[in-house]
């Protein structure tokens, strides 16, 4: 017995070893079950009726207006054949990612041949109405998305904007060890950023603890208007660039089905053993080092079996292939019949019956149940999902004996609070931290008393925190961090991604398209809820003192407020304890992305846990004990209107409108002044905005109907006036924020630079209360002269200032 | 005669074949040039005084706070002094690319010494008070970044986001045929997306009419916490990986400063000699092969000849030699004693003479003039630049007899445009078109009746409009498109970036970094404007009918207008003339981010070339034809205000507004109504928040103070808001907007779906100008069964509506 047939009986992915090549039977099967799905998908593409070729093909038949994309959907159906058949003669638990995802009709095709698609849609019955129902709604007006979409039974990947399978394919990988991950990449998605750094995440996976991914790159050759990269240089240059990401490809290559069959055939059994004996001789016979995976590097014409020609021009195999290729068989009558040659070649009398289900011969060795491809529950994360264990706060919160007494690194106790996570998660591994490089630099490390970062090349002696189970995941590049987080959580597991706040901008574009997955999986009734993608965006905008301007960068949360309200969360923790409680909260929470913006530098303790908590949950409030509310014999103390409302989100903001109001207490004591606190930013907004918005009635209960308000806020200003403009009080809402202002400075100088520090907010105070600005010149002058003086004492010190650093709540 | 000679002989690159190895004395004059700038990199990281150590180092020299990064600054030094050489001694026109950039000391450091940093600032001399300047400015408040940065003289790539360096020389090096491009990639780097996608890039460098660029990839081993993955792979792994994209690798590698130097100037040798030999064969011998371009490996320890060990810890060859090794030599007398053993083994006594410059030992062989790399115009490209030869818009514009007469494709006619500036640059090659695989896509095809799209790997027979010296830049990666051009503009060069909308956030970030760049650069006297970065956002929201959802985003333009003001400019072209007119505007404009919004679906053309221009340059402006106020005898005729004011900007709100006027001058005659179109959405915010902001004066002559407004707007409405919340009547402004509704529909479904269809605002005017609520309930309701009765049209047929479709000006 070799070690291969050992792992196949053995290994987890499949009992069953494949004696030889397959019968020709089964080719017949493989072939018939991909002209089936060739049919379909092209049915998909033209037919809004007579789907079943019952009657010649007349223009009525075909759809309005075609929309689609052919050129790689048959290297897909061909593909998912052949997955099909590895799935059932070893009993893998597969999961498919469509890289090329434009190909929308291939999984839509397989799902419906093998029921799947019914199960999940029964009105799409799997018979002739039900295939004229899968036609009409293919990129149709109401219908479903052209491309692989959450809509798809299946499907973890967006197939729109490209680039992002590979990083999907192993977070899927992640901690499912007996799970393999076809991933095809098409060639043209290998040209793009994220997909060329995914290449190395094979040096991430854990061959014991983790499952397999089996990349498929598919060079049919073109994009839509050019030649790939990879599929036009020569072969033994593409073959080191595989061997040079880690890769032990095997090579398909043809433009005639049966030999493509035999050699795909050839090249997936091969590579699924290869897989076998990986885990075998690193989970049996401790073998460690990184393995050589194997790689499928599968050459098809574009558009194979199209039309060979249209027009006199070439189409199969060239870019003409990529969309529609007979452009207007509705009007053109040379078209037509040439769509109705097209569709008959693939015999579909042979693969229909007469109910217009799929024969025997195409559904003889599909896989059931949930080995299908379509009903993988991995694909459908929810389903799998299991409440993540959460220590007690108490475990992790810093005491606060009273406000501004003591200060803490809010991340930093974070990490204590992930630890404990880490280690009760720590048999069943459905947690993990992503981050580029920086889990330490954000001080979250704390973590490594539970685990450690995966690594699965050498480890040397002075290594610190590597292993090759760690679930900590770093590699500097916030593509492939997002890529992974995004792939683990869709098949059912918990996770944070934490990062320096100006380089979230690097995923903006990944952080866009994850939300309207979750937009669009959350109106499905049956794809079941997951863990929310949680950043943690830390090393914020006002603590790069020595990174200076390229560092900074608020906008993130900019970016994600446009997207839907159902779907996007923001907090800003004033502090530690309020860190946790939001910590806590977004790791509970499902469906959402949500952003958490914290400091990682030494803040002062605001509120005890107890307070945090409740703070927290109501997402905003009136913190009395900082305003003249709290004091006894304070101007305006008693329930009335404050004079003035000082509002602040975000930790730099609220200390120091903190350090303000201590200010006006002690300079203007008859002044009534009230400190609101915003966690949740989304509270601002009006409740037919966002479903945590306020009301007017609660807003008024905070800012007042007619006072001024001064706000402090973390990012831009004009966020606060977008989320508030409807609000009565509006006129007399005055925001302070970041305006791309300072670079390489200390903390104080930066709140300076951008009209943020206290002495500002004081001199606004008295600029917009009615009747101060006479009456409080002479302190406007002694602030205005404490932002001059303080200013040029950093400039010659370069440290920030002595009174400041050492500042304490209330002894200024 | 070998070939290299030949080639050295004639070859641009170089006329100074080196006969062999640089004797000893060239070798100790590399060591002292070495040793010299980690000496004053060092400094610059430490020292407030006593630069040159005349006196024994004690505490109060040390800077207070310590910020910067030792770790890759020697690797960076070495190959500054290595490239000196060969620059001399070839006559080379070299640029370096730094993309280890946050070893900012090393290019302070080396201009200091070449006295290209005094050039460019005076006060800081090439003297001992220059050098105590030069070290306490560095990462010191109001001093300079501690990255490569603007402020970095013969840069034209930040260092603080990483990933980037590889675009940006291979950028630098298009239509640059004399130039070659030294860039060092870190390993840190090497792992991000962009970078990754980058290797491919020389696919596309035309070895006739471009530059050479030579990647050195610096494999110190670390990045801040982490080994790097290309470091920690077999070297015959590597060796493939580098094969594979391309390179012919070069390897240097070693701990011993003595050999490093031997084998490094062996590499660069050789190295520069296959670079003159490809430009020889490809220039004179008409070979026309891809060629394997050169690369170097550099393999030394992170923070070589820096302290091995600090408290019993391994340092020099870790990562924790990545910022600052010794940490607290102000406070810790054996970090103070140690960190003056590390200064003085650099040997200062001869390394700077008695006044404190660079001894005569550390000047030999230095570069002089523009051939410091320091001093290279290349690198402040607005030294070179030229305007761009833009033909007259006559020739391309499209006739209107009357508004909505006739119809365009927008970007289409744009094409023409942008094909004569091709053609007018042929000789010149300063002009470039970059873009993801989207330029016919987009419909600016007529530009390859000027030039094609640039290839350098194999062109077969079916390829179309292929050619190794083309213009076009086409790869799917986004990343790479925007390096390239902006690697292009910053040495002196134009172009323009086409994207679907959508995708343009998957360079978001990169467009932030590059605002950031120019704003600094424009507060630099000794800077010279370069081109702006022109942005083409087409295929845009309204319009993806069968891409759907995913490809739903206009949100760039949000993140763009967060950015600093001086910079960003975004302009909505409502037809094809007036982006024509925005097109000559922004190719002419300088230091600028211009994003333009444009449809390639047709258009209805509403202004004529003459009115396009003019409304163009008012940036908004009333469309008296449009409204009442252009008709005889129509409500409120005669110059008083309006009933209500119909904003509009963008393609699709434009004509959804003008057919809600329509309807509203039909149906509700004695209603008064004006039609507002605005271009450059600047101009709605104030002349403080932007240079092109409008006075509340001419803003009310458009809006008025007090009249409900209806602004149709093409991206998220709130944006609309953010920039207006300012102005007197902002509580009477209603704005529609892209809401996150629909997918695959007919376009007409867009905008009834997110509410910005002509119905639904005629629906607003009704409810929101006082009294029409009861006199209009009729039509109102008229119009609500067009909407339902449209939209059930719509799902049915799957095309729009044929009453939509047929639509013309004033026909409805």
């Amino acid at each position: 017995m070799t070690t291969g047939e050992a792992a196949r009986r053995e290994a987890p992915a499949g009992g069953h070893a494949p004696v030889a090549l397959p019968d020709e039977e089964t080719f017949a099967a493989l072939d018939a079950r991909w002209r089936a799905a060739n049919y379909l998908s092209v049915g998909q593409i033209y037919l809004l009726a007579n789907p079943l070729l019952r009657e010649p093909l007349r223009p009525e038949h075909i759809k309005p207006r075609l929309l689609g994309h052919w050129g790689t959907t048959p290297g897909l159906n061909l593909v998912h054949a052949h997955l099909d058949r590895a799935i059932v003669e070893r009993d893998l638990d597969a999961l498919a990612v469509w890289g090329p995802g434009h190909g929308g009709p291939a999984p839509l095709a397989n799902s419906w041949l093998d029921g799947s698609y019914t199960e999940t849609y029964p009105d799409v019955t799997r018979d002739a109405a039900g295939m004229a129902r899968l036609f009409k709604q293919f990129s149709f007006p109401g219908g479903v998305p052209s491309h692989v979409a959450p809509e798809t039974p299946g499907s973890i990947h967006e197939g729109g904007e490209l680039g992002y399978s590979l990083a999907h394919a192993y977070g899927a990988a992640c901690d499912n060890p007996n799970l393999l991950v076809a991933c095809v990449i098409g060639d043209g998605e290998a040209e793009t950023g994220p997909l060329a750094a995914s290449w190395h995440a094979n040096k991430f996976l854990d061959p014991v603890h983790d499952g397999a991914v089996l990349p498929i790159l598919h060079l049919n050759g073109y994009k839509i208007a050019n030649p790939t990269v990879l599929a036009r240089i020569p072969e033994p240059e593409l073959d080191q660039f595989l061997r040079g990401v880690g890769h032990d490809p095997l090579y398909v290559a043809g433009d005639e089905p049966a030999v493509v069959h035999r050699e795909l055939a050839a090249a997936l059994d091969t590579a699924l053993d290869r897989i076998a004996d990986v885990w075998w001789a690193a989970r049996h016979q401790g073998v460690r080092a990184r393995p050589r995976w194997p790689l499928i590097v599968l050459r098809t014409p574009k558009g194979f079996t199209g039309p060979a020609e249209v027009d006199g021009l070439p189409v199969e195999g060239t870019w003409r292939a990529h969309q529609i290729p007979l452009a207007d068989p509705r009007g053109n009558p040379a078209h037509l019949a040439e769509l109705e040659k097209w569709l008959r070649s693939y015999r579909p009398e042979e693969l229909f019956d007469e109910e217009g289900g799929p024969t025997a011969a195409v559904l003889s060795g599909l896989p059931t149940g949930e080995r299908r491809l379509g009903a993988n529950p991995h694909a459908n994360g929810g389903l799998l999902l299991r409440a993540l264990p959460l220590p007690a706060l108490e475990e992790c919160a810093v005491e606060v004996a009273s406000p501004g007494a003591g200060s803490h690194e809010p991340t930093k106790v974070l990490g204590g609070l992930l630890a404990r996570v880490m280690a009760a998660t720590a048999e069943r591994r459905d947690f993990r931290l992503v981050g580029p490089d920086e889990t330490a630099s954000n001080r979250l490390q704390d973590v490594y008393r539970a685990t450690e970062k995966t690594w699965q090349t050498a480890i040397l002696p002075v290594d610190e925190h590597l292993s090759h189970e760690g679930r900590v995941m770093e590699v500097l590049s916030e593509h492939l961090c997002q890529g992974w987080l995004e792939g683990y959580l869709l098949t059912g597991r918990h996770g944070m991604f934490s990062s320096y706040e100006a380089f979230a901008h690097i995923v903006g574009s990944m952080a866009n398209q994850h939300v309207k997955w979750l937009r669009t999986a959350r109106r499905l009734p049956w794809r079941r809820p997951v863990a929310s993608l949680n950043y943690l965006l830390t090393s914020h905008v006002w603590r790069q003192d020595h990174n200076g301007f390229s560092h900074q960068d608020p906008g993130f949360v900019d970016q994600v407020l446009n997207k839907a309200p159902e779907v996007v969360r923001v907090y800003l923790p004033p502090d530690t304890n309020t860190l946790l409680a939001v910590a806590d909260h977004v790791l509970r929470s499902r469906d959402y992305v949500n952003v958490v913006v914290a400091g990682k530098q030494p803040c002062y303790d605001w509120l005890d846990l107890e307070a945090a908590r409740a703070h927290c949950a109501a997402g905003a409030g009136i913190w009395e004990w900082a305003g003249t509310e709290g004091s006894a014999g304070g101007g305006g103390a008693g329930g009335g209107e404050p004079d003035v409302v000082l509002g602040c989100a975000g930790d730099v903001p609220t200390q120091e409108v903190l350090a303000a109001a201590d200010l006006l207490r002690r300079h203007l004591p008859e002044l009534a002044v009230r400190v609101v606190n915003v966690v949740d930013i989304a509270r601002l907004m009006a409740p037919e905005d966002h479903p945590h918005g306020m009301s007017d009635r609660d807003y008024h209960a905070l800012f007042t109907r007619d006072r001024p308000v001064i706000f402090a806020y973390h990012g831009y200003p004009w966020l606060i006036h977008r989320l508030t403009f409807h609000r009565d009080n509006h006129p007399q809402l005055h925001v302070r924020g970041y305006l791309e202002e300072g670079s390489t400075t200390t903390p104080f100088d930066m709140v300076v630079r951008n009209d943020l520090d206290r002495y500002r907010l004081v001199m606004d105070v008295i600029d917009r209360v009615p009747g101060l600005a006479v009456r409080a010149a002479r302190l406007r002058q002694r602030m205005a002269e404490a932002r001059f003086r303080h200013g040029r004492w950093v400039t010659e010190h370069g440290t920030d200032l002595p009174e400041v650093a050492d500042w304490r709540w209330g002894a200024l």
